[in-house]
């Protein structure tokens, strides 16, 4: 299995980060990676199926975190609060981040391939999050619409919050966000009731 | 440019969804689409880009259909009044082919891939409505929002109706969908205010 190297996953990230920004992710391959963190392909291939995993190995963790939020929810909580409260927590876990999330942002919108597979993963989430709603008992499309727009909420809260310049915390942008849907949804005034 | 034949848009689109219910869609080629209509390649890539394209080619006329009802919508309207407006007409252009719309769903159900693709065909359709609210003067996260929350809710009523049973149309199916958005945001009652 190769001799244990102190911290490989972060130089290796580290080293595949700097490569995509400099390079472009394309031009980018497992032996240049490997290369620049002074480590050999093989223990590349120990933490990353590939080099777009490294972009997206944090995925399953998020998606732990949201489904076992939900999973604990008091049950006195409606099913979008629920959602909004499992949001907060991802928030709050991922928003220490900061600078890493705006440089993985940058290599992420360079990419079609890459805005795809993030656009795939977040559906995912909402897909967890959809079955363990259900898993409470909530209606099926109740789960599907809070799980669905919870996640649009976070992601356009997400957005704003990597692409913004002032230093607000990232759990206030989604709080926002999630309020914000609230509002406009609220708004809905004659047309639906025509329909 | 080879000979005029008569409706060849449609039996290909028929010979592709025979096929690729039979054999799937990895197994079927453009070569055996066009030797069941009748056809011959080049008249195939005439009309379509590749097979995946005969599952997809309407997502055009969609967009087209949506941005321009959120061109032309009234300036009284609220953004999601706008958004639900503009999906309802959406729903009353392709509610009418409820079989093809079934077995469609039927073949991109049984493959990641097309259903990478739908769901990106989707997001497309949000990011339209959204640059289109944004060019009415709609505020950024605004339209954001209204838009992609207004998607969420026409895809969750398409599901319903495309799985469903009873013959509903496709228009109450959103409508219903997108009330029900409205009603599960609104019960928002603590957790967001405690963030």
């Amino acid at each position: 299995m190769g001799r244990w190297e102190p911290n490989a996953k972060g130089r290796l990230e580290k080293a595949a980060m700097t490569l995509y920004l400099d390079r472009g992710f394309e031009q980018t391959t497992v032996a240049d990676i490997a290369e620049r963190a002074g480590l050999s392909e093989r223990t590349f291939f120990r933490y990353f199926a590939d080099k777009r995993e490294v972009l997206f190995s944090g995925a399953a963790t998020l998606q732990e975190l949201m489904v076992s939020c939900v999973r604990d929810a008091p049950t006195s909580l409606a099913p979008f609060d629920i959602v909004t409260l499992a949001l907060a927590q991802a928030g709050a876990a991922i928003g220490q981040g900061r600078e890493r999330a705006r440089l993985r942002q940058r290599v992420i919108d360079a990419n079609d391939e890459l805005k795809e597979r993030e656009l795939i993963k977040l559906a995912t989430l909402a897909g967890a999050m959809t079955e363990e709603l259900r898993a409470r008992g909530v209606a099926d499309t109740t789960s599907s619409l809070a799980a669905e727009a919870g996640i649009t909420a976070f992601r356009i809260g997400f957005e704003r919050w990597v692409r913004g310049s002032d230093d607000a915390d990232l759990v206030q942008f989604i709080a926002e966000s999630v309020a914000q849907l609230a509002a406009i949804t609220h708004t809905m005034s004659t047309v639906s009731k025509e329909l």
